[in-house]
């Protein structure tokens, strides 16, 4: 079952978590599992972000450019230090929790290496909005203290908006830049989910948190739900951009 | 002549100088423009060790070592932020006025790109450490408002500490390990220099100011005799870390 109904189990709700602080909410195995998962992935994540967007800095026609991107590599650097920091505070060795979402990770980079600026551009967007989206749906799921962690990274996100304004200008400068853009974006999101659905299929105390619940064997159908609320909120961003996906 | 020895040019000699707020050591146009040429040395060299230490990162064998990596780099991004800024505050633009050392700073890392993951670490620490003497040689020969930033930059370095231990650990479990990195220490220093001069010979301004004052013709043998004080520093350091350069 997907969500817990018994009312002797209040801790296993989405609700109950929520109301706890991670004291409490910790001593449920299950729910540790799926947390430190978490953090670890979000670490990884954001420290190989940091490396990806330095990288796609050097893209940059003008230093003032680069340097755009590289303070939202600096600003993922220090995620990941919040991150990192935060597994150390609970008990756990961080380079362990990050290690299982390596491949993942580096797998969705290595297929999405931008060939030029623009791209590169598009895709700190991208990275960064889906970043944003995901860290809300999972906010809701956690207890009070991983909660609060979650949402100060997400407050501190939301440096691409440079890039929404450079891209329109080369898609309004070109408007057939506009149709490679498109099908880049469109390019990068099915690779998001290819990885994430990958990390899902491995990763079943995250998963079943993912959920709404620690449950006895979780709905793959929610799963999709979330990704799906994902991906339209992504497309609905890129019309808005002038890329129709 | 090397220094000012007339009494009615006080604000020429380094004491005058240093002496002095912004606002009144800027009322001298030469003085002006090598402050502007230094903030903006400064500023693209730590723009450009942002960039190669998030590339070398690539080269950690650990997430750990990789993570430290990256907060160099992270430090010299806000570094790079810092004299921007200072740049903008003085009514220069930042692009235009780090656009003259470019050519050196990039030549500098195209020749020293590391092979692997030690040639990195060496290449991170023996930088830091020139970078560190040259902001503090320097800093002596400012006013006191620049003074103030130099050394609040300056302040934030040393986050190379980690580089010696990994080093002299590799060294320990492979003698002739020492003697690879000794040739190539020597090389980044050999290198460095080079590159320097390139610009001493380039920027009047600037290189009248780093031999002590704003003087009709600079002596070329005074900034001879601080790049051996730092040639000295390094190699009395590459010594230390068991690399007899």
């Amino acid at each position: 079952m997907r969500f817990m109904t018994t009312s002797d189990k209040p801790e296993n709700t989405a609700t109950g978590i929520a109301a706890q602080d991670w004291a409490t909410a910790s001593a449920d195995p299950q729910y540790r599992a799926a947390v430190v998962d978490l953090l670890g992935a979000l670490a990884y994540g954001e420290l190989a972000a940091f490396e990806r967007l330095a990288e796609d800095a050097k893209l940059a026609p003008t230093l003032e450019d680069k340097a755009e991107l590289a303070k939202m590599a600096s600003a993922e650097f220090h995620h990941f230090e919040r991150l990192r920091d935060r597994l150390t505070e609970i008990g756990e060795e961080p380079t362990g929790a990050m290690d299982p979402f390596v491949a993942a990770l580096d797998g969705f980079h290595r297929q999405t290496a931008p060939s030029d600026w623009l791209e590169g551009l598009v895709k700190a967007y991208v990275g960064d909005s889906i970043a944003s989206d995901f860290y809300r749906e999972v906010a809701a799921r956690l207890d009070g203290d991983t909660r609060a962690l979650v949402l100060a990274v997400l407050d501190d996100t939301g440096h691409a908006g440079f890039a929404v304004d450079r891209v329109r200008a080369a898609i309004d400068a070109e408007p057939r830049v506009g149709g490679r853009l498109a099908l880049w974006a469109r390019r990068l999101m099915g690779e998001a989910l290819s990885q994430s659905q990958r990390v899902v299929a491995d990763r079943d105390a995250l998963s079943t948190m993912l959920v709404g619940g620690v449950a006895d064997g979780f709905d793959l159908a929610e799963v999709g739900r979330m990704f799906s609320r994902i991906t339209e909120a992504h497309t609905k961003r890129m019309a808005a951009l002038g890329l129709a996906a």
